[in-house]
């Protein structure tokens, strides 16, 4: 399957409730794997996989500081899946717009039923 | 894994290219499975398993018209994948400022060095 392209990696890495916790402490500053761990139910390596995932889909980064790896944010993957959804949307609206309007035009051309009590 | 809620199964759903080009084909009206399989070069049961994640994604609806089941775009998926960067987004950029004002700082108290020429 052709699915390891950059974009289809960031929204694979988004589709993991404990991913985006991380993300979420990151926001608050970098944090390491031990950091990480401690604030969370796993182990240290489960955390290690999912920073993986996440730096390869280039929504974090890691540093290096003595045997710490700090990982922090990093916007290149979150600003693919934002192009994405900006041009998606684009479509979708302009979509709904044409059905709403569609419909707009079906509602005047349909005589109204009078309700009983009228 | 706790990975299916519905924010996950969102996010999963749109790792995939041939689901994403799903989507776009609907963005212009909707499609049933043999229309989108002509305009690809996935077989039927490939294309009509790509709907189902899309449709438990809350990306796609699927009506009935005779033998036909045409696909067209829902919002509800959409709109749990906004909301989630809506906010992380609100959280990254209040600390991208803070660090950008730590770096601020830092370059007013760091003398600048006068280049040769000056």
């Amino acid at each position: 399957m052709a699915t390891d392209d950059p974009l289809s990696r960031a929204f694979a890495a988004l589709a993991d409730p404990t991913r985006r916790a991380i993300l979420q402490r990151l926001a608050a500053g970098e944090a390491g794997v031990v950091e990480l761990a401690a604030a969370s139910t796993l182990t240290q390596p489960a955390i290690t996989k999912h920073l993986h995932v996440l730096e390869r889909a280039g929504l974090i980064g890691r540093s290096r500081d003595g045997q710490r790896r700090p990982a922090r944010l990093q916007l290149d993957g979150m600003l693919l899946v934002d192009d994405w959804l900006c041009r998606a949307h684009a479509e979708w609206t302009e979509r709904l717009d044409r059905l709403e309007a569609h419909l707009d035009v079906q509602e005047e051309s349909t005589p109204m039923k009078e309700s009983p009590d009228a």
